[in-house]
Parts: structure tokens; C-alpha cells; sequence
């Protein structure tokens, strides 16, 4: 089957997923992702003109100002113009189809889309249907992916842990709900993470996730038992109200990381969380705070990462 | 009479309107907008700092990302810099006047105001209000006019026609409440187009319209025959909840744009549409995507044009 | 005590307020920002590299587009990268803490926050937290300050009077709800005016204003007399529905700056507002359009001292 985000050459042409990514594309990014990334990590990252004169367009069917954010910096330290639309609000209430609102935009000459949207789907939607010269970057669609957020994933794992091919892992939470988690469990099998675990009640489970490759366990304390890195996924304040859990006290009870919980984990295991957090539901602020927490680097390394990716789809070759 | 469209050496001030304007500045800008665009017509546009320094207001008292996004591309092409502004959420409730809110952005040294406002002559209010170095584009006033949408139709008519002096030119649908209409009919005409004509049920047409110098159809079969483009409206939904229409069906019965009425047209007859479009409604989705289309050329020449109404009102002479 | 405006070597950390602020401090804002002007007062502001590379990130919690604005155009005056954030609308509505997201927006290496929040010490609360490399501007907190407008009021006042030392200036409207009043008084006094009044009903007044420094007048005839500034302040239009006032009439007879009050003032006294005006309120037309106006040129000083401000935080030392 014709995999739509690599081109004829091998090379990427849309971000779209983790899944069904090479590793050396996978590796190409993070690499890639490191030149923008001081020595120490944190240091600044400088505007470079790789993508001046392209413009980049932020469709953002689904309001995130925050994920929004982080693209518009990645375009402006490279130089980009930059178009916000909150096309929520906009021409598809004025019957337009979302696919004439792409072809009406593509037509104003955009180098790249980044996507978000409530539908699955929607993203490689776009990506089907544009011209080989624009690029679509997919910035959560529905419950599917969000392939940057796994990559900046991997980039802070690699770079606290150095390799992948010696760790555990586990990724704890709503599972079921979480494009995050699905992004993150195909990039790390990818990249050779031997033992990917996931931890959640039933009720927030996938049935057959055992499927994509990964450990399934209930109990939180097994489940953090020696792993090298701890994923928290963000409990969506919806779910509290639905069926799937009886409340925030208990599901910080069983679930939620405390020091206590983590001290399980390895002493030199790492947190993350993609944020934004609920502190004391999935997470206790003294874990949050704590020496363990990569949570800020994460976010940093968000912005290399999308630099990078969108100077290897919209940069010269 | 005083055109506030042109300075005491006859360029021009403001694009206001496309009434009075004379050949020669209609001229001037196809063919400063022809400079920005490749030869094929579609190529990319490339970024020029022609505005570099200069700021660029788009004042939106009326929503519309689309005609909001173009503006903001074309400027950003220029290398101004822009500052979007949505007043209709903003001071205007604070109880300021509109002139007031003018005032206050000249004095924060505008260059440029590109003005969308829900009344008729608010555009105007506003050039005749600024100072002389300060230029105003009309993109859009209530039902009045709509300059750069019929600039770039007869860019999008020359680049395919070549000519406008044998030219037969139709305008199909909701006349009476398109400022589009209003913007196409007085350039045509100034152009020199020989036979413009509007075809319409009475209850879309304003009275009098033939003093505009068009000829006037109710049937939409004669009014097709022989023409060389089809300019077609967009129908507001609002219009066919009122009196004004029987039902969506039966408007695309009589004025919805079919192949088979499309055939009636001269064989080389290019169709237009200012987007965004109503499928099924004022255009069938064959004719909409069809050989004859030229809808997304016209968004592109679109980005060309209103660079080339910058340039003109704010470059350096 | 500690002044977390100032760092360790007595210069410029952040701009939270003008109270503390020594007036080398002030001086120094106010000749930076006479540098951005041109001798006319009114001339273009041209846009410098200075901020080339840098990150501002306008983060509003509360909504203001005018005075967001001011923000953005000074900083794209400085080439500064420019990023809008309504946190409002957003993450916070997210179950997320303000010291996350801000936490979160350091780590994309933000180089300046402008902050909008309806809490006083907002932005002092951010100051602290954030670090060194990290500046923080106050666009208005609460009831608390609003830094840069009472700058830019200062840098108006020495533009028409040269000198502070020998004013008398008076302060008119609803001092109690006014961070523009406190800010004002704050910078006047330490710019060494001699004599700083409020003229206000009991029910606009703080108790113990008197402690600020300032004369108290109720009645506007005798608060006016021989004064060489006029600050108007903006009558919020819920003071007016509340128990404060009895009616908007009432409130412009006794405290509507006219042209009969305006007599009793200096010759060459010149009027200024911090906009947007309630005209017929707290100001009449004619006053405000009159010859002793200086409103419009205050807004064209207030993006230079916001320039001013920001090179003077972020710029190369």
C-alpha cells in the first residue's frame, strides 16, 4: 500500500503519523532537531533564514492556542511568514467544503499546512488531495496522531537516556482517548524501545492494544516497576464526568503519579508529560516539580523538533 | 466632482471603488500585478521587500479570514508588516467612535488601512478622514463595492481572454445585494467590455440596472448564449430563507450553473466565481472543477493584484 | 527591600510599575524613546533591527486589542518576532496553573512577556517566577498599574513643557478604578512635578489618596485653575449603572472637561486621555478636538517608549 507521507524518492512529504514511518526518517528529524539544540540543551535557538520567503499556513479546525504557538515560533525562527486561521469559525460556516477552503488556500500559494482538526483522518484528508509541492504537517487529528508531539517525545528520551534499544517504558493513562499515546507507541517501536508498556484501567484501554506491540498492566505499581521512562498522558476533564471513571480522587488514587508511585520506576528514570497538566488528577506536583521531571525540556525540544521537520519537508533539498 | 480615489496629479489615493476609476489606473494595476505573477500564471510568488517597514492594518469590522488572509499574504509577499485587527470585538464596544478608532491607529503611523465594514461607505468615511500619506483599500462595504474582487476577475479575464474590447460578459445570480456585482459591472464597463449582461430572477435584480449599461436577463439559457466568461455569485444562505427565493432546489433549476447550460456559452467560455462557492446551489460541482473553471487561477491572481494595489498606493514613487 | 523591577547592578529588569522606579530610570525610558521620534514629534517611526531574533510573546488574559496593539507594533518597529497569545480563551480554561503556562512559554525562549491580566500583581507574580534572561512588561493590572501609558504620558507632558520641575499638573475622573491614575502619580512625583492633583466625587476617590502626594479637589473649577496638564481618565461605562454615580449627565456636568473648565486652566495647558474616550462623558468634543488636544500625538509617543522599554529589557546592553 502506498504510504502518502514519503514521496516516490523515499523522502518525506507529509508528516501525517508515527506509524508507518522508517526509523531513518525517525532519525533524520531528531538529527536534524539537534542542530537547532545547543550543546546543553537549553540554551537558545537562534533564527535561521532556512525557509524565508515560504509561507506556512496554521489551520486550526480545533482551537489549541498552545500547540498552535509552538508551530508559529517554529516558522518564525526559520524565517517563515506565518497565516493563522481559525477556520472553525470561518468559511465552513458559510457552506464552503473543507476541501474547497484547502484548494482555495492552496491556490494563495501556501508551502505548507500544519493541520489541526477534531476528525481522524482529516489531515492525510488534505495531504491526498494537495499539489506534490505543498506539504501538510498533522497537528492532532481526532483521536488518530499527533506525530510531533510523539517526535519531541523521542528527542527529550534520546536525549536523557542516549539510546533506544535498551529501555523501558511505559506510558500511563486515558489510553483510549489519547493521539498522543498512539503516536508515541509507533515511534518507539520503531525506533527499537524492546519493552513498551501501558498502564490504565480497563475502562481506558483500547481492546486488543496488546496488538500495536505494547505490555498491558492495571496496576500502576507493576506497570512503573524498573522503566526508564515515565509518559503521563493529560486526563481530559470530560472523562471525569463520563462513565469511564468514578472520580478525580480516585483516579489519582490508583493512577496518578506521586513520588511514592515513582520510586518504583528506576532512580534514574525521567517523566514527561505533554501538557497541559492537571496537577493532582494525573500528576502530584512535587513529581511534576521534582528532579525527574524533563516536562519543560519537552517543550523546548518541541520547538527544534517542528523547525525540523518543516525544514525537511518545505527547506531546499 | 471630487474622486477621493485620486491625488491633485491624478494616481492613485485609495482604492474605494471601482466606479470612477479611470483606464489607466485600471491598466496600470493588471499590469503591475502581471510583474508578480510568472508567465504560466501559476508559479510561485515571490517575496519582494518592496513594503519593507511600512505597516499594514487590516481593520475587519465584518469577519471574513478568507478576504482577511488574502490581504495578509499579499503584504507579508511585500515584506510589510501587518497588524490584523478585529474592531467589531473590540473598542467600537467600548463606545468610541469609528473615527475615533481611525484616528488612533494613524496616529500609531498606519501606512495602510484595509477596511471590511457591514456599511456601505465606511471606507470612504475613512479616506476622506486620514492625512494625506495614509491610504485606505476597500475590501469590502456592505453592498457598495468591493474593488480588488473585480480587479482581480479582470485579471483573471485578460490573462485567458487577452482583450476585453470583444468581449460577451455574463453575471449570474444575486445582483442586488453583491458588492461584487456593483465592482465587476462599472470595471468591465470602463475596460471597455461591448456587452455586459445580468442574468437573474426580478427579485434579485436592482431596479434600474440597465442604467448601469448591462443588459438585462431573466432566463438563464439566453443569457448564456454566446458569452465569452460567466462571472457567477455566490448566494447568501440568509437570501433563501426570506422572500426573495422559493427554495435552494428551484434556484439551481433556473440560475444554478449546469454543463448543460454551461454548452450554450461560446466553447472556449471560462467560468468565475468569487468563492466561496455553494455547490448545488448557484454552481454544480462538474462545471465548478471542469475544464472551463478557472475559480482557483482567480484566488491566485488574487494575492498578484491586491500586491500590485499596495505597491501602487504605498511604494515609493 | 527588594525591587524586582531592578537587577543587581541597578538597571532595568522589568517594567511593572512607576512606583519604585527611580527617575534615572524614568529619564533614561523617555531619551531612548525621543531617539525613535523625529524632531517634529510626528514623523515616521522607522523601523530599526535592534530586537532582530528576539521572541515577545503578548500574553492578554484580559482583552484589549488597542493596547495589544501599541505592544506589537513597537516590537515589529524593532524586528522583534511577535507572538499573540489570548490565554483566556485558552489553556488556562484548561485546568492549568498561570505559572504552568507561563513556565510552558519560557521554555519556547520567549525573550519578553507583555502581560494583560484583570488581577493586580499578576505581572509581578510572573517577574518573580521566571528566569533572568526572561523580561516581563506590565500592560496593565487589576487596578494596580499600567507602566507604559503613564510613560508615555510623562514623555507627552516633557515634549510640550520641557521641564517637570515647575507643573502643575491635575489628574480628573475615577481615580479609585484607575491603574493609569496610580501609575501617573507614582511617575510625577518622582519626575519632581511640585504640584500633582485629583479632582474627583468622593465615591471615584481611594481613602488616604492624600498620601500619594497629591491635592484633592471635588469641585473640577477649582482643581483646574492655573494647572499646565489636563489628564483625563476614561469613565468606565459600568461605574456608571453602579451606585457611583448617579448619571452619565450629572457626572459630565459636574467633571466633563469643557471648554468654559478648560479656561480656568493655563492658557497653554494641554489636555491629555488615555483613550478610548467616552465623548460627551468625561470629555467634550470640543475639547477634545481642540487646540490644547495633545490625545493623538500621546498615541503616537506611546509606541515610541514602548520601543523604548523593550530595547531598553532585551537589547544587547
Amino acid at each position: 500500500m502506498n504510504n502518502p507521507q514519503l514521496n516516490k524518492h523515499g523522502e518525506l512529504q507529509h508528516l501525517l503519523s508515527t506509524e508507518g514511518l522508517p526509523s531513518r526518517i525517525l532519525y533524520d528529524i531528531l538529527d536534524r532537531a539537534s542542530a537547532f539544540v545547543d550543546e546543553a540543551g537549553h540554551g537558545e535557538i537562534k533564527k535561521v533564514p532556512l525557509l524565508h520567503g515560504k509561507s506556512i499556513f496554521n489551520i486550526f479546525f480545533e482551537n489549541s492556542t498552545r500547540t498552535r504557538t509552538t508551530f508559529e515560533i517554529a516558522a518564525k525562527r526559520l524565517s517563515a511568514d506565518v497565516v493563522n486561521l481559525n477556520i472553525g469559525s470561518s468559511s465552513s460556516s458559510k457552506g464552503e467544503t473543507l476541501l474547497d477552503t484547502v484548494d482555495n488556500l492552496c491556490a494563495m500559494h501556501a508551502d505548507m499546512f500544519v493541520v489541526r482538526h477534531a476528525q481522524s483522518g482529516a489531515a492525510h484528508l488534505i495531504a491526498k488531495h494537495v499539489a506534490p509541492e505543498i506539504h501538510v504537517i498533522n497537528a492532532g487529528d481526532g483521536r488518530h496522531a499527533h506525530p510531533t508531539q510523539a517526535l519531541l517525545d523521542m528527542f527529550t528520551i534520546r536525549h536523557y537516556k542516549k539510546e533506544f534499544h535498551n529501555l523501558r517504558v511505559a506510558i500511563v493513562g486515558d489510553i483510549i482517548h489519547s493521539r498522543v499515546a498512539r503516536s508515541q507507541i509507533h515511534a518507539l517501536t520503531t525506533l527499537g524501545v524492546p519493552e513498551v508498556r501501558v498502564i490504565a484501567p480497563k475502562t481506558l484501554l483500547p481492546s486488543h492494544v496488546e496488538q500495536l506491540g505494547v505490555r498491558v498492566f492495571h496496576n500502576m505499581e507493576e506497570g512503573l516497576r524498573d522503566v526508564d521512562v515515565v509518559l503521563m498522558l493529560r486526563l481530559q476533564n470530560e472523562r471525569m464526568q463520563g462513565a469511564a471513571l468514578p472520580s478525580a480522587q480516585e483516579y489519582f488514587k490508583n493512577y496518578g503519579l506521586t513520588q511514592e508511585k515513582l520510586s518504583l520506576a528506576k532512580e534514574d528514570a525521567i517523566v514527561m508529560h505533554p501538557g497541559p497538566m492537571n496537577r493532582g488528577i494525573e500528576i502530584d506536583s512535587s513529581v511534576a516539580d521534582g528532579a525527574q521531571s524533563v516536562i519543560l525540556p519537552q517543550v523546548t525540544f518541541g520547538i527544534a523538533v517542528r523547525m525540523a521537520v518543516m525544514r525537511l519537508l518545505a527547506g531546499d533539498k
